[in-house]
């Protein structure tokens, strides 16, 4: 028998109906052949029901008592799919995230999991039953609930696979695959039957939010086969595994991330001395400032010039600490844009071709793109520009490395 | 310190609103010097939309399925008072049935009460803590959530009043205590301080809806003494407990309770030989039909007539077994009304006084009111009268016994 975990977002369960539909599909491969553990996500729309309840009481609530809150909704769609499930005549029983001992630190909101003690979960399947797990949500050394913060339902799956030794863990969504780049920028994008773990960790952090990035390591760590696939219509979907060396004639590019709510700073000038990049670096970071790219170079007088990127909202806040820090390190200036946007390319390919920069960026230049910024991985090229040419760059991109 | 279990329905916390008046009430005792451990329902309305969903998923939802979904109505409150009494400088922290160890049987939809393992909550008191547990819910010994029936919640509080041997157990409402009867029907209905255990049960039996009956049987059999407040307005409410031997003052009656809901149904004629009643009661109570009360009188010529009364919407069906049982039992005749209501009169201090039935047919004469049925026990006198009758025949106890 082959064991399949499956795990359906919240889309996916978000009406009465599409969770008849998922019990069909369900039964399906049950017909087939085919043990399944399923993990849902709540229904679309619930988690923000629960947070505005909690809004409405307070604008800082207790972390430990909002993952109480917020785990109540996977708990509604793994009753209502078990009942869907026995309608069709398909054995079925549900777990929470503590019943099934989905043992994770106490970092409420965010915490990890640690280790699955699969024993039920194995009993059921040996029953002839369908599993049916909360995603999302776990229990921690003194019994309090966790959450794994938002997404986390991809990570339970993904755990639970590994903890299962699964053939595959199939992650239903309500887009068919992963593309190429965005359809809705490029039309002509296309669907990737595979995509390796690295390639897809560059894509979601970039944007492609198709799965969730703690997940992908995660699949990545223990070797476990990701598909994404649609809950909607029929297809094959994408899988995301390990490179495999025997294949050749793959395409030096996997595809083009973008994303639009960057905002970049500059401090220029700064001495250039040993811990310079530390002090900036330090209070933007204990601000929870995220930073995305981070790029220093050297100018002629002893001095440095230092940019990054962070999230479109931090700008303002990022920009403040920035001024204030300019005086204390005798820098020259700061300078700061909000209307950028990064562009990425991601291939495993990448590695043993020359020429994807050069041919990258002639494709921008043919189109009277400016770069702003220049960063690269051993995978992935990112450039800045700016934010009213991300659409072109994209599809110039696109055209240029022949994704169609 | 003072302990007290407080329990509010669905209606005290039906809103985010009255959420943070129940934090603030209990922030008042708190600053009283009381140590606090508070049962919640689900807020009003929040059950019967869980039960919508299931229902749009099948007619028949598993019971062990139905307990996982309906528990999050609970679980959803407790995390929103911890938040509201934290956002009021007041530590507390929230426990659903199966972290506190609310151990039941595995009877899902109408789960019995164990055991209760106290620890967690004496700790937390002891370092200054409210303590909010969910109602209505419980876990069974193979860790599966369990669920205690509708207005269960009313039990985990008593359940856990005497496991934590609190001072009180008071069970916050929409109504400010017990009153002599209904003052919708009555409007010179009078609230009782006080009433016994057995006077209550008597009272929520027949239609006084104030407290779940299991709970007042709890709280009898440990002891507990009960208050019934309302969460919106101040006030001492009704306290129940053990009946006192010194309080030789106290009204010979003290209530009249009622049901509209009910039928009758007679079987005439049926030959008198031991086990009829039996063969009689039987086929009725596999059909899950509930019986209220039973007379049986025997007649002149060898046979006997059998009465019983059905909750009205059990009528039919009552009346179909019925029909086929005559012929297999040489009944002569079967006969129903669904058009009936039942009067009680409920006291302690029935025992000890003569010419409490004399008095109560008179009043129910002098208003032309017929009697078809009566029944009594210990503390109660019950009648069945037609009922159109029903109003009339309240208010005219009411004032014959005097208790305004």
């Amino acid at each position: 028998m082959t064991l399949l975990v499956q795990k359906y977002g919240g889309t996916s369960v978000g009406t009465v109906e599409r969770i008849k539909n998922v019990a069909a599909r369900i039964k399906g491969c049950r017909e087939q052949g085919q043990d399944i553990v399923v993990v849902l996500s709540a229904m679309s729309g619930e988690t923000n029901r629960l947070l505005r309840l909690s809004n409405e009481i307070t604008t800082r609530p207790i972390p430990r008592e909002l993952d109480v809150l917020l785990s109540t909704g996977e708990q509604v769609t793994i009753a209502l799919l078990c009942m869907a499930l026995h309608e069709q005549g398909c054995e079925a029983r549900s777990y929470t995230g503590a019943q099934v001992h989905i043992r994770t630190d106490s970092a409420f909101n965010k915490a990890r999991i640690l280790e699955i003690d699969e024993q039920k979960v194995r009993s059921d399947i040996a029953q002839g039953r369908v599993v049916v797990v909360a995603g999302f949500q776990g229990v921690d050394q003194g019994g309090n609930i966790t959450t794994l913060g938002r997404g986390g339902s991809d990570t339970t799956a993904v755990a639970l696979a590994a903890a299962l030794k699964a053939e595959e863990c199939q992650i239903y969504t309500d887009v068919d695959g992963v593309y190429t780049t965005d359809p809705r920028v490029v039309p002509q994008a296309r669907r990737l039957e595979r995509i390796t773990f690295e390639e897809m960790l560059e894509m979601a952090s970039l944007g492609s939010k198709v799965l969730q990035i703690r997940a992908v390591e995660f699949a990545s760590k223990y070797d476990v086969p990701l598909r994404v696939l649609s809950s909607f219509e029929e297809g094959e979907g994408t899988l995301i595994t390990e490179e495999e060396q025997q294949d050749m004639e793959r395409a030096v590019i996997s595809g083009i991330a973008f994303n639009r709510d960057e905002a970049k700073l500059t401090i220029l000038g700064v001495p250039d001395q040993p811990g310079v990049a530390h002090q900036i670096v330090g209070p933007i970071g204990n601000a929870n400032i995220e930073l995305d790219m981070i790029i220093q170079n050297v100018g002629a007088d002893g001095t440095t010039d230092f940019t990054f990127t962070v999230h479109r909202s931090d700008y303002q806040k990022a920009l403040d600490i920035l001024r204030k820090l300019a005086d204390d390190l005798g820098a020259r200036e700061v300078e700061g844009d909000d209307k950028i946007a990064k562009i990425s390319l991601v291939g495993v390919g990448m590695r043993s071709h020359a020429g994807i920069a050069s041919t990258m960026f002639r494709a921008l230049a043919e189109e009277g793109i400016n770069i702003r910024m220049i960063s690269t991985s051993e995978i992935k090229i990112s450039v800045v520009v700016d934010d009213k040419y991300l659409e072109l760059g994209v599809r110039a991109l696109h055209s240029a490395f022949q994704l169609e």
